[in-house]
């Protein structure tokens, strides 16, 4: 069997554990033949692809990125990339195409596998918002890596008597909130699922100044939004350089609190380090047992699928359901997290 | 309502998450009152105990070991221990008693409620083999602390051209062995679960180093075996003090091979800082988990049962079902991780 | 002898190392008694203060923060502050004073001895920019968190085809961004000592991008600046609240590298994750040996002096040597870092 | 100009920096050509050596090991090696040899000097121990590695009760031992340096119950040897496969304390996670460093000399004066650490 690889979207922990995974059961267990295509579809558009074989995957486990490259596909260009995809295959004699990617990737899988092509996908997002896996890898470093930095807040933030507001990833769920504020014991968790009043954080703050807790840690995601009409400067705020991104709620609701609290308050904008560098060993498994399946599921036959993990176990879902609703944090975890909101 | 929580047995990271936990959803949620019993049962069968406020447990959440000191009891003192521990709990005012620990303490945590104490147990076990719940705290730890083990000796193998033989933790189930193997890339991994023939890991190394790989790394759980009749070291094996402990099938297996290889191969034993030291964020959000629904439980007078975790949810399983057999690792489990056994 | 210590400026780890080995040496080596005055000077001008006993500071080495608390003295209070610490040193019998701290700290410091007080100052920053010591402690555990965090970041970058500039901490100093862009591999770095021009690190970017690696990571100080008329937005952006904290070198240079590159450019501002947490081991020991030797200089009666490292050496200098100049990166480190200036 | 470079000796984290600034010093700011011997002195005495461009060490700064691979040369070849090295260097135009390598690669770089190649020796051991430099890169990581395990095994000691030797590395000099032993706070340090007396650790120990601490850790330098007399097990223990390496004194140490105490002692021998993996960022600093200076020197004409760190200077020193004798811990360093000997 000649199967493709590819992996497309943001840089997540763990994308070359699954192409390790994939080319060590491929060659090792079937005998078969494994290609790469480099900067994710583009590759497999632009016919740019590289033969992988053991050497070519020795002593990427550990490594953060993705050997092949990776780049964002406009939506756009979806269907006609279709048509050239399925040439395509045909031509090279791809009997299994083996895409690595989020939500946009999982989508052009299925269009491809509507298409015709034999497509086996495995999900990736640090964000963990893909409602058909109970988690997906890259997750579970990005929590590590923000709850390390709370973590070393947390100490900072007592020395100075000050409130930090943490700022991580997350903008349409607060997966990495919710489990790396839990994880550092922040003392209130803002999440894009509910709406937040600085109101109650201020409550929360005070409180804690009255009995001697003199500091405090708020873990936000970027997504993360206040109630309306609770915050001033919830809209409209825009950087000197007239990008929005330089100026989020982290930043935002730091401010707000040291004006309510006239108190020290600081943003930390964690940003880009959590979703690059060494995997944790969670992440590893849990990419590399969807390499595994993504294999078995190519030799059974069992097409337009997507690994997932349910439980313990690795299973086979099909793209169709994988991508139709986000999965956003329940309201019994915002409730477990004894979260302010 | 007023609440015991104990810890009993081996140490354990995320302990003092779970106590934490327990202590602030029951004060604050429900306004309850809690005490820590000493040194595990020892401390309810001697009346040892405090009260544990907010400040109790300020800053434990990222601490190793716990706050309230462990102790195993005697098997043979448990029948005796349940009378005075009745005694105790009525005199004291006990509505539920939390104790978190592993095989042997929820075997007597269910010899209580059995007795009519209202327990609500937590699980605990680096070695993940409790049955009725998908992971426990405490293992993410342990494997994250083999894998970095693994990871830092295959610099080390390939530089030397050595084999390495690192033992971890695991007396009856593998799952640190399987999942450290996996996440560092072990060329071989030997578990309890399966008796190993050493011809096959020579086998192995030897292919490794026909195609120019010229090193390796096999992780060994303390528990695995030869098959019957495969090494000559394998039994009786006492080191210089008459101590079994000091030379386990690391040692032994290392030995083994490089007497079969005729190259230098060297035992690396992980030991006791598999258990110790600050937990993973994962381990920390179980834990904290685990304590909230204990607390919750034990509010809904749900008795003789036990946190777990299924998939995404905590549940309760009745302790009776969850010591009725040792978790192992399943046949497709050890598949997966290509491993020669 | 009864020795007082206090800590005051900002977080820095490795405060607690030096409380402890300051108690345990002058306890156990000394028959000493140790009491620690609480929130820095503040403690000591308002008679704020407690014993120090083994048991106090038992478990402390290896924890970020202070558990004497610190605050920032206003430097208009100092010459009056002196005189009400001379009047409590003598009322409650203080043979020896140990603060632990900064510039400020130490120029306070020497006011004291200056007035007559005994005192021994161990210095405390993590911008390694005092003069008369090789290093101090805080700064190796600064340098490994902003390091952790480039290693991160290059793979980010690498799969994004993007440009990341870091800022990290050194306002006078450039040790931190020196030591972990060299240590990072950082393709450029910028520091307070040397006006940048963007057009060298343009240059810089295009010459990668033009031999394959189509990414790079620059590391600036946050006291870095570019050269005069190099660099429209340097002087005068003020954010949208007025502070300028918030819109620092790092998110300035990757506007404008964005803008004349044409390629992602993105900020991340480590902030004050450098500045709390678990010590180093080289962090610890540093700051045991300064707590070490500042209780034998107290012992020999050698007053008005600073502990400092001097190759392997803990030695003593006067405080008024200390204090003259800023230790800032001489031109032939900046030479070895490669760096694009 | 053309230099060779080549690693010899036992892994050591920070060999692949120093390779990576050789290449980087060498390409970018003089336009030489480097290439790289492969298994140290074997690769230049059979001419296996490879040519490295900027991309062939693209990656390598945080890396383990050494890409170069490393082997060790007995020194019984190493007089005719001499006369080989000399005509191949000759044969190739080799105008500069920079040999990377501990006591025994210096002493070869030494006499290739003397033979007339034109040689820039760097030091390199993770113990630390060669007089004519501060420190060497690789010590600070092996450190780094042995305090994070001391400080995960204090948790389990204090939660077992328990007494934990620590066995680190450190043959003659017990380097490791002591600074680790110092960031981590063990009770007791044992260095090859001074004969210890397992009647002082008992005292220690029982000392520390008696105030209610009851657990201790006990660092030792596999080099540590008891005084004469003092302990039973000191000599001519063998293991069962007759190697002394598998018995240590951390072993017999943990025997002897048990059996003295009357307490659980247990030992946990490191082993080789001390030396591999990723390097810490003052490992990588000074490193790429030695390597950096190493090149400037060979265009300087300065041959027969090795890097050197002074304080906060790289100097260079004659290969004579490197290796005439061991840098073994000095007495007041001892003291520093109030261990117990």
């Amino acid at each position: 069997m000649r199967i493709g690889v590819l992996t497309a979207g943001g840089d997540c922990p763990g994308l070359n554990a699954v192409i390790r995974s994939v080319v060590h059961r491929a060659l090792v267990e079937h005998g078969d033949e494994v290609i790469g295509f480099e900067d994710g579809f583009k590759g497999l558009l632009e016919g740019r692809f590289r033969k992988l074989d053991l050497d070519a995957v020795s002593g990427i486990l550990a490594r953060g990125g993705t050997i092949l490259g990776s780049a964002r596909l406009e939506r756009a260009r979806l269907r006609e990339a279709c048509e050239t995809a399925k040439d395509f295959s045909r031509e090279y004699g791809i009997d299994a195409l083996i895409p690595i990617g989020g939500e946009g990737t999982l989508t052009a899988a299925r269009m491809l596998s509507e298409a015709g092509l034999p497509v086996v996908g495995v999900p990736k997002t640090i964000d963990n918002d893909i409602s058909s896996t109970d988690r997906t890898f890259g997750f579970d470093t990005a929590v590590g890596v923000a709850t390390e930095a709370i973590d070393r807040l947390k100490t900072t933030a007592e020395s100075h008597q000050r409130v930090m507001v943490v700022e991580v990833m997350g903008r349409h769920a607060g997966w990495i909130a919710l489990e790396s504020g839990m994880a550092g014991g922040a003392h209130g968790i803002c999440l894009p699922e509910r709406a937040f009043d600085p109101a109650d954080l201020v409550s929360m703050v005070e409180e804690r100044f009255a009995r001697g807790k003199k500091f405090a840690v708020i873990c936000v995601a970027e997504g993360a939004h206040p109630a309306e009409g609770t915050m001033d400067y919830a809209k409209g705020a825009i950087d000197q350089f007239g990008h929005e991104r330089f100026a989020g709620i982290g930043t935002k609701l730091a401010g707000e609190l040291e004006r309510r609290l006239g108190k020290e308050a600081r943003p930390v904008i964690l940003g880009h380090v959590q979703r690059g560098g060494t995997p944790t060993a969670y992440d590893r498994v849990l990419a590399t047992r969807f390499g595994w399946h993504a294999v078995e599921a190519a030799h059974r036959g069992e097409f337009g699928m997507m690994t997932a993990l349910r439980g313990t176990q690795i299973t086979m879902v099909p793209l169709a359901d994988a991508i139709t609703e986000l999965k956003r944090v329940p309201e019994d975890r915002m409730d477990e997290a004894e979260s302010v909101f």
